[in-house]
């Protein structure tokens, strides 16, 4: 793949990005699906145990059934949905006190997407509220499969700047 | 700050990143450390709530205390040690299901900050190998503060490639 036309810095990316919620009629390409595909496969994971599932979801009659069965209500239209899983099977369990560490793995390579899709002058929204349950039924996915987020993904048609943050003084303790 | 001088492509400081664990003697600036923090602090977090605290860890009897009580063996010799938590009183609880979403905030947020530590030119690994009751104590956190990730910092002192990742078709589903 080409990155050298994307050549947008990782601290304009991180600073420009924010959470758009609403997108044009255009579909981004299979290239561009490609590219943030491949922008959560270099992501690091626990252990290096590659936990991480993801499902590109198109299909207009799974993303309808989706939305009638209120399994979210953060799709926005969108046509291209990215849904970061990862299998609690394969994942690195911490032998300490035994926490999951799949849903860290599934974080990590869902902000590597996240901010992948803004690098590519894309959008989306770093989505968490969803009915598990509901969602691995209309996906067919096996017990083992946790989802851990939802990406929709698409042009952007929704320009705002960041919301507020706290400043760091607020965020951060100096040992 | 300038940032006109860290100009790195995201692809470039995503496909370039790997886990460093052997750093130079040379600390890094508090410049370097207010990017690194900078970088955090604008992650997005689940409806905003922004639950994540982060400590600067710099102090070198806290860090032999550390070791000593082994209670993490992946310091790296790292003289500045980014400690990435969440207060589970501010963190978003999904209402389906009750699950905090605090881990997924301070996984975004390390995530920012591990690149931002690549952007930058230096080396990290993400290390989730801990024994969390221990840090605390030693740390004298709140009982509401949880430890997420730690992040050792410093000037690369050892370079390789990626590690061997899955290929994308035995990791993505089309749907």
């Amino acid at each position: 793949m080409d990155y050298t036309k994307y050549n947008k810095s990782y601290f304009d990316v991180i600073n420009d990005r924010y959470s758009c919620r609403e997108f044009t009629d255009e579909d981004v390409s299979i290239e561009q699906i490609n590219m943030i595909l491949e922008a959560g496969r270099v992501a690091p994971s626990a252990v290096n145990f590659q936990p991480v599932k993801i499902i590109v979801l198109r299909d207009e009659k799974i993303i309808n059934e989706i939305i009638e069965k209120r399994a979210t209500k953060y799709l926005f239209n969108a046509k291209t949905i990215f849904i970061i899983c990862y299998d609690e099977n394969i994942s690195w369990h911490r032998g300490y006190d035994n926490v999951d560490h799949g849903v860290v793995d599934a974080s990590i390579c869902t902000t590597h997407m996240m901010l992948a899709i803004e690098a590519l002058g894309l959008g989306t929204t770093y989505v968490c509220s969803f009915k598990e349950d509901l969602l691995k039924e209309i996906l067919n996915l096996d017990k083992n499969i946790h989802v851990s987020a939802i990406l929709p993904c698409g042009y952007k048609n929704e320009f705002k700047p960041h919301r507020e943050r706290k400043e760091l003084k607020d965020l951060v303790i100096w040992k």
